[in-house]
């Protein structure tokens, strides 16, 4: 699978850069800004991990306050993590530097980081790049944004969304970072959505919290969490459009257009997850909560034992039933069944009889394998997308050197 | 680390055989037989996977009545799962037969069954084995039931241990299976521990949970869970102990010996993990329950980015702190300590300055490592372990055809 991505993308009302100040040392990007020609609503997840960097406690308070921000300002190449008071410090004069160059307050800047972690921050880097920052910053500069938040990703991740409240054109438009399973320390994911859109914030943090279950809540590359993992979406409202309320079709629209563009990142995160040789979605149907097949799923598409045999295009129904059954779940295993690519492997307690395993097994070597499980219990149902787990993964990861 | 087993062991009252009934093609033993020559308490713990193998079912049921119990039964090669009704029809044909030629009542015997799932039994294989199988029985016939409920081990697993209460001398020796790590299917493990000494059900069982929370519930390879893992205690009272009551002296001197032996047994099984080529500890400290410390050592021992940094011999304490946050247990970042083969890592909310990073990795370049982490929360602890990820696993599990 190759999720499409826009060549370049404008939303309205935003600018963005990104340039090199001197963090990496091969000299790529590596401090990014997306700056709203007006102020904007915000709305965020922030990491559940206990260890979390300056950033994810500075941001994750000025969300929650709910004032209006201009401006996210983002640095790969140092995580800012795992290094006592001084992480704070480091995001707060960085955030007061930016703040003097935009002629804007503090409180409306959230900031995110990205990199190794452990590691103090050079003395004035960040801060020094400020001026070039803000000077290169405009209406087209998306994709440098995208390209400086990067760390060991190796494509950058855009998507964008267009639809209309009445007369008004609205747009969103996202960037992402994270690379899954590669990620030397960990893999930190990082997503930014802007929109023209006019929400007031416990809309858009309802919008973005859908958004977010079907999208980065729905990936999983090594079941590994980071400290620094931030969503955050800001509206700015020029489009104009009568407020966005809950409940309405318009915030079904909007909910619907968020996720799209959230999956759409989330994808391309799963698909960059170096050593990863297949797109793999894990479908569960008959669940009786979305928990109960929101659970299965992740046991599913977490289980190191089945990760490794799609990568070796084994159909083995064995390890799929088993991780069903250790999700803490109640099943009834004469009820499941269990396809894949549409064959089915599993049913009526007993595993189907194939005239051919070669044909079977021809299903396994595409690109994108979709394992649908029935629980035949209920009515709700969830998925999960991942990849396979390959010789390069522990290539990778064993060979990192801190 | 290689754990020293018995060369060969007896336990007073209790006779072994391994046979090869035609289950394993090349020939290897596939068939065990337990017997205590007089009626023997028996307590078990048995695999929470929802999906259940029959002699699963079947063995639950009747260590929970209390009954005497003469023999033990157990299959490799074929682990009779996930095909419908007819698993349970062949667990009973086995017991059925056994029954009759020892001449016992078929509720004295109980079953355990290991191997691939999802494969009918050959009809009559068990059964037509059962008559040498009672022949060859002998009270030196433990090492060649350990060899038979082997699947991909390389190696048997035995144990034994030896204590007085008074003048009677106690005697538990133990077999077990499992290799983790590589099993094709799933890593099923099986663990029988024989003891000669007098004590009731209530009292076995509660011994028997201490043991198996501190050994088999403590080892994790790849975090799978099978349909089969069954670990039964056996005590025929033939010492002529007093009986050991809970809260005694010699219930706590019992239950270290019955610990002794199932950690034994459970660490040849993470030895015998393929691919593995270092025994890792993970040791929890200063926890403020025993829960919250447990969480933790499992999060630390289950995350494929530390098992591979501890493959590539990497002092990656990032990849640690990381899994400890993540656990979902409330920690304090600062107070943590991390420290690898005595060497800190991290401490004070910041990564420790080594003056020479060679002979850190010097201390990572031991077959043995000791993970320690120090919350400074409280007082509880608890250790996991592991072995580390390699090539080799992703190999084996990637090449193995259903």
């Amino acid at each position: 699978m190759k999720t499409p991505t826009p060549k370049n993308f404008q939303v309205p009302g935003f600018k963005a850069s990104g340039i090199a100040c001197g963090l990496k040392k091969n000299g790529a990007k590596d401090l990014a800004l997306i700056l709203s020609t007006t102020p904007a609503v915000a709305a965020g997840v922030f990491t559940k991990n206990r260890v979390q960097a300056a950033s994810v406690v500075l941001s994750r308070r000025t969300v929650k306050k709910a004032v209006p921000i201009r401006a996210i300002v983002v640095n790969s190449g140092n995580a800012n993590a795992c290094i006592g008071a001084q992480g704070m410090i480091d995001c707060k004069n960085l955030i007061n530097r930016l703040a003097q160059e935009l002629a804007i307050s503090k409180d409306e800047i959230l900031i995110a980081s990205t990199g190794v972690i452990g590691v103090p921050l050079p003395p004035d880097t960040l801060t020094d790049g400020v001026p070039k920052l803000v000077e290169t910053c405009s209406a087209k500069g998306m994709n440098d944004a995208a390209e400086a938040i990067m760390t060991t990703d190796l494509t950058r991740k855009t998507a964008v969304a267009r639809f209309s409240i009445g007369k008004n054109k609205i747009v969103l438009g996202g960037i992402a970072k994270g690379s899954g399973m590669i990620h030397p320390n960990m893999a930190t994911m990082l997503g930014f959505v802007q929109t023209n859109a006019r929400i007031d914030y416990p809309t858009l943090q309802a919008a973005l919290n859908e958004a977010n279950e079907a999208s980065f809540n729905s990936i999983t590359v090594d079941g590994d969490m980071s400290t620094n993992d931030t969503f955050i979406v800001l509206a700015n409202g020029q489009a104009g459009n009568k407020p966005i309320k809950r409940g309405s079709k318009e915030y079904a629209e909007f909910t619907a257009q968020l996720t799209k563009v959230s999956k759409s990142l989330a994808f391309q995160i799963v698909e960059d997850g170096e050593g990863a040789t297949k797109f793999v979605t894990v479908k569960v149907t008959g669940a009786k909560t979305k928990n109960h097949a929101k659970k299965i799923a992740s046991s599913v598409a977490t289980s190191s034992l089945v990760k490794t045999a799609l990568f070796g295009e084994d159909p083995n129904w064995g390890r799929i039933i088993c991780a069903i059954g250790y999700a803490g779940v109640p099943v009834q295993p004469e009820r499941i069944v269990i396809r894949l690519n549409g064959a089915t492997l599993f049913e009526n307690d007993n595993p189907t009889k194939h005239a051919s395993m070669v044909s079977l097994r021809r299903k396994m070597q595409k690109p994108e394998v979709i394992i649908a499980i029935d629980l035949n219990q209920g009515k709700e149902s969830a998925e999960m997308y991942t990849c396979d787990f390959s010789y390069d993964y522990v290539k990778i990861n064993a060979e990192y050197t801190t």
